[in-house]
């Protein structure tokens, strides 16, 4: 453990041991003066469409990051944390695979530091707050029927999904309509994700909404008075989580919300801290880069003033195959046609990325059944467009694999213009604001409002809120200009 | 850490360490041969009926192993690990207070090593998958209505407690009533507490009831092939966490289940390890003695072969002067007369501890608003029982205010002979088991049991655990000589 | 049809027919002045305590009213109406059976004149009323976990004892625990019963309690401003039915209250009319002497003041069996010592007739089986207390088999004095009410009320309802002097 | 009574008497032959888009017998039975108003002869039924999820819309979510109504879908063996109801489904008898032609043989400026310009009964506040359309009011054609039935089914259920060209 806090410049009284491989790193390292000569640069690994196995932007990352280190480079990953529920179901984890993994993978997807039943025990002490106040009298007039505020935990129950909670009489609560959620989709996490501090998560979590009163307005965790008991629980799930790459490059582990309901990066802290510490900061966003990467810019890099240097876009043959109209059985088999005719989901992934005004580099993140055949198609439509583009073998090989992918991203950041190009200001109207999501980036011809929806966002409005960004919950299976996946924003963020 | 760690002659590498001041310690310590040149004495720290403030038994356990480290002896402390949801509330923790306290004491009280969140995940791991079993075919033919798991959060909430699951048609679940219970009533808890190592434990959780299928067999957690998993959720939080008291004793703080309703005290391999590390081995057993100790007795002890050398009763003058008939808000006022009023109370549990043949030393957990006079009142009555007693202040003066408690405390336990008496065998029946706590140490004439309980006793010896001891959840506020108090057992111990 | 109203001295006028061979009678008949010679005479029919498969009380009833008519005296029965749902069920009907029995008995048992239906439309219109109040903005701030006010359905249906209502969502009600129970045991058909017209009706309907609000007090109908659509619905369930006996006794048939939870008597206004109509109305009062004629007194009798001449006691050689200890399914084989032990349970119920002031005469309703030593030992044992006794055939042979039955009730009505003795007074408290039933008629030592019993009878003494009466709910198979079956009161009568 | 019922030439022994002015009719009657010497002639009448008010059709069909019998021709009405439900809420009772009303109205409105009570116990009888067999045992393997019967009662009651119902632990059924709906919307009603007789009843009963087993297969009322007792309380329901219009015209109502929801006709029985004892049956089919005479057409007469001499329509200079543009508050405002932009919608819906080869008449329902211009605009429009019209003033006048449209009616129908064209036939796939509606009829350009609608439409066939006729639940205030208001079929109809 010290080996690797030490290569990032960190001493003992930095770190929080858990155990003798895992620790967490004190917050005040990020006032310090930086003390590397160069600035960070942040390095955002996203992906075009992925098939339902992923398309590897996490071994990818780490690829990339063993590969600038073995390259001599100070290079730092910033990555998520997984999920228990998933873990304990099919997906098997979210440290990587093959030859490009974080250690202890073991520990770091069940309970790691406690992070995620930190958000948990928040989440629910908000939630049984909220109903308590219900029952003693309900000072507030809180609408019980109106209560957003619903609970969480980390896994995968169906049966708690919809639920009625506060039966058995007089003294058990107040009868209401309600369940549960996964953790990683809590506003909790959502918040301690784009908090660029404990002050700013105290003040996200004094104003988050819990439900309207019976005059129609919001009523907030800080009505409740519970945002100090809040920070306690959350006092060291704040800190980030510092392991290790099996070939020892430094990783910090922070924050696990999901990306297709909710923003789905790692926090800003530990973007933050990987930028402070090292030359290169890889980090994700996931799922595809229409879903992910756009909420990383418009989100996470806009509220916190980030600014990657460059985008790696990772594509799999088999994806392109399958946009190719392949079947998903059939992938394994060699089809060069078939990948060609899969370009465009690259293609439009690409646009996607210069929308935002920085480079693009493709990773083609190679499988044991692809054919030279099928990555020439790739690297050959790639060169027409004039971006760079590498097939990375870091799953069977480690970083060696990935070192030519790791130069061209060197280039690529070198050139790189600073700033971004948003999709939309936060003055733009809320519906104007999903029409540029939707058109720019799903590509869409436009979008139409159910009334249900025009009435939230009228809420939306009136309740104050037009001026915060917009988080599409969307599914990661398609681009989306299939006109019955567009439509009606079901989660609007209102961190 | 170090320091303290070293004083029980462990070294770095028996510890996984969690932040700097707490750390979980290695189960391999145990196999070790005992390097102390005699046998480990185990003394149990329990009390008269108490007052809803409590009697004070963790600061007197404190300040005890207190005044024999600073009276130069080897002493460990075996104390529960809070929960957080009373915490939340208004009790304030588990940590001892006053002089007489453990530290990290907020660690302590809200996540610390991470065992509860760790338990609650593995309780509610297997609660999905029941309920995912009924959902998909139902292949073992469990009964719905006749699921014996609900599921737990490590919260007070109230609005949980009865709750309608598995709502939203067809693809959510399975409707049902359940609803959740608090953590520290888990029976994973209670397994967890009662297991002696890792194999123990699989096996308890194997047999674990989970409900009964709809010819009225029980089905079982093996059944549902879950304990793997499970195993790998609870794998460190089987390991004892090592604290300190603020005077620098050691303390190992492992397991919490409650004292009402389940066995109260903490884990097996915690006070095994005290007992293996140091001479005296300090732990505590509560509400009452009629409550937790008769438990500690009959399922810890008899379960695990342990033996106490000494019982300390803990009393207060207030207890005693409300059992003397004075208010609550009146137990300021000197009354020596309510007081002496009050003594037969502290008699019957003076007697109780004699039933399982131990010797008794009183400790009069001091408050400041206590009058000589009063205090005399209870001494002369010991004296006149031949019962040793001592009038502690290790609340407001740490170790050196239990001095006089600790040298009684040697005394008695030199004099101790081996071995304990059981209330009953397990070859009794279960009526003359509950008959045999009920009688004897509640005081009661003898017990009436509901159509219900009889069927209930029925069915557990149908499914052939008859020999197992039994769980009475009763109030702590009364030794219950009261008949409405009696009556039916609501949770047979099924571990 | 008109040949039995004629009998009556009633008109074409007077009836509003439904079918050829039943009408209901209008009201204005009580108003005109009594026409026969002599003032009409009431028969109490009730029972010992039953078989499963009852006494038969009503073939009795039937029996006796043919035996009367046949002897040419001026008869008319006064019964309850069926309710559907257990005729659907096993009993069988309500009306009589052998050659004892009402006709045209398949209407009677189904809709008949729509009474129970008006009830049902009239009950869950105040139910629907009392939630429409609560969903819109509840201006009289009811408490919903404190409604009293359930639905009913003429119906055995089990899976809607307890719901949870108001679901989906905002515009769909307030989420509340609530639930069905039988229209026959609808507080309207109570109110209906004990109503002496429909101005009485009314004033019942305004005051009934539909729950509580937030400040503990009473809410009312007449708080809802529901009454007059209630009246509107029962303006026909008012008027009571006319129909006949198989053997052409007239035979009033109006409403249907339980006799286990509810008082268990035809209505007011029934009993009033056969009175007014005729010279003998025979009434019965059920299920046995304890359960169901106690409230005909305490409740009906005295708040309508009637004033029964006679009562008689059925008993069958069966039921004695069963009370001398010999099983159900035995109950075929002679045995005239189980006759004898079984007497006790008749004498206690002949002292129970004694109690309230009126003459007793025991019927004994004659089976097949029934051998005449133990009918001899029945008749004995009633010569010995004086009291008349005659053995009857109606059930085989209709009215020539009650022939001696008639003629005996007719001598013991002759020398009845007027009035009867109620065991309380309005005036006492609510425990002594309770108390004065269970000793002196259930042969109870005492009551305990438990803690909840005494906080709802402060909460009636509270809310100024301490001089109703009291209407026990309690078991109708077992005279109730175990104390297990004795205890806190589970129905208040409100009305 | 007698007297109306005399001019249908029916004796005393043909009705069953409810009161003295209601009296149902015996089925034999229509075994009889025919006694008048011409075919009875069958008028429907419909009407255009109505406002929320409604267009009176049912003062127009009551104005209309009037003044046929009023003009020496034998006719009788046909019509729906009330609900209960809405008359205790807004709409105020469906028996007519002005002075086209029927008699005993108030009777009517109420409980009637008990209809919708019998309705309602049998329709919650097959469901107590079914959930008493799920609880005991499930012998059939009901999924409890896949239930499609819920309860019914005949109330506007929100809160049991959506209800949990089987709570309250082992003995009290299998949780489920179902709810209740109003009677009016029963299929019990619905078979009722489209029987021919008994026989034809209890086919349709049992053949009653309530759920699917856990394989999919359908599960009926037969299957339950409950179809006796069904029929059972369904016995006097099936008779016809005899009343009379206030001028003294036989009215026969029988059968309330509801039109936008369900079939929306009085029953088949009702209208044969009316044209078996009549030379003019008077009916109608309700809301707008789209949805109520649709339905007519395709489901009650394309089942039950009938054909419509002629089709009235009735239209108000109201709706007409409401589809002109004019807001409902605003329609007391003479506005001839906005009755001629509302035309389009009177000549669809001519359209759409010239598609079923009938002839039609336009009645203008008059109000006061109509002016002559405006009627003269609907009155030159029709003569442009070769359509006869006429404007009636029955509501003020009753039937010399009606005089020139009952002309009209007579001429229509003496030069009607025999036969009538339905819209599908019943070898056409569902989805083609479904289109034939929407594009014929509400004049769409398409169909868009749903993922789900496509499934329950598979599931329909899979079932063998795919030659029956459709029955679209849609909106009765627009004719829906609007796609929004097209799409899934909500109820199809599996009587």
């Amino acid at each position: 453990m010290m080996r690797v806090a030490e290569s990032l410049g960190l001493g003992a009284d930095d770190l929080v041991p858990f155990g003798h491989d895992k620790a967490k790193v004190r917050l005040d390292v990020l006032e310090r003066p930086r003390t590397r000569p160069e600035p960070g640069r942040l390095i955002l690994v996203s992906a075009i469409t992925p098939t339902k196995a992923g398309e590897g932007k996490t071994t990818t990352s780490i690829g990339l990051a063993d590969a600038l280190t073995a390259d001599g480079q100070s290079a730092c990953l910033a990555l998520r944390e997984p999920s228990i529920g998933p873990c304990m179901g099919v997906k098997g984890g979210g440290t990587g695979g093959g030859r490009s993994r974080l250690t202890p993978s073991d520990d770091i997807n069940l309970h790691f530091t406690g992070d995620m039943h930190a958000v948990t025990a928040a989440h629910n002490l908000l939630a049984a707050t909220l109903d308590n106040h219900l029952h003693h009298g309900n000072a507030l007039d809180i609408d019980p029927q109106r209560v957003a505020w619903r609970r969480v935990l980390d896994q995968n129950d169906r049966s708690l999904r919809n639920a009625i909670i506060g039966l058995g009489g007089v003294n058990q609560g107040i009868p209401r309509e309600s369940g549960f959620d996964i953790t990683a989709a809590s506003e909790v996490m959502a918040m301690l994700c784009l908090a660029d501090g404990p002050e700013d998560l105290r003040r996200r979590l004094d104003r988050t909404l819990v439900g309207l009163n019976r005059r129609g307005e919001a009523v907030t965790a800080k009505d409740l008075a519970v945002t100090g008991a809040l920070m306690a629980l959350l006092r060291d799930a704040m800190l980030p989580n510092l392991v290790q790459t099996t070939e020892g490059a430094p990783a910090i582990v922070h924050g696990g919300p999901f990306a297709n309901i909710a923003h789905g990066c790692n926090s800003v802290i530990a973007t933050r801290m990987a930028l402070q510490l090292a030359d290169w900061a890889v980090t994700e966003a996931g799922f595809g880069f229409d879903l992910g990467a756009e909420k990383f810019f418009d989100i996470k890099c806009a509220g916190a003033g980030l600014d990657p240097a460059a985008v790696v876009l990772v594509a799999t043959v088999r994806a392109l195959k399958l946009h190719g109209g392949v079947r998903f059985k059939d992938l394994d088999r060699p089809d060069p046609e078939a990948v060609e005719r899969g370009l465009p989901n690259l293609t439009k992934h690409l646009e996607n990325v210069a929308a935002f005004g920085k480079p693009a580099i493709v990773a083609i993140n190679r499988f044991g059944a692809d054919t030279e055949a099928e990555i020439a198609v790739v690297l050959k439509h790639c060169e027409g467009l004039g971006i760079p583009c590498a097939a990375s073998t870091h799953f069977a090989e480690g970083g060696a694999g990935a070192v030519a992918l790791s130069r061209l991203v060197r280039e690529a950041a070198q050139g790189a213009t600073e700033g971004f190009q948003p999709l939309y200001q936060s003055s733009d109207s809320l519906p104007d604001k999903i029409s540029a999501v939707a058109s720019r980036i799903y590509g869409a011809d436009g979008i139409r409002l159910t009334k249900r929806a025009r009435r939230d966002l009228k809420d939306i409005e009136r309740l104050g809120w037009a001026h915060l960004p917009i988080c599409v919950a969307k599914t990661q299976s398609s681009l989306s200009d299939d006109p019955r996946r567009r439509g009606r924003p079901q989660h609007i963020q209102v961190t």
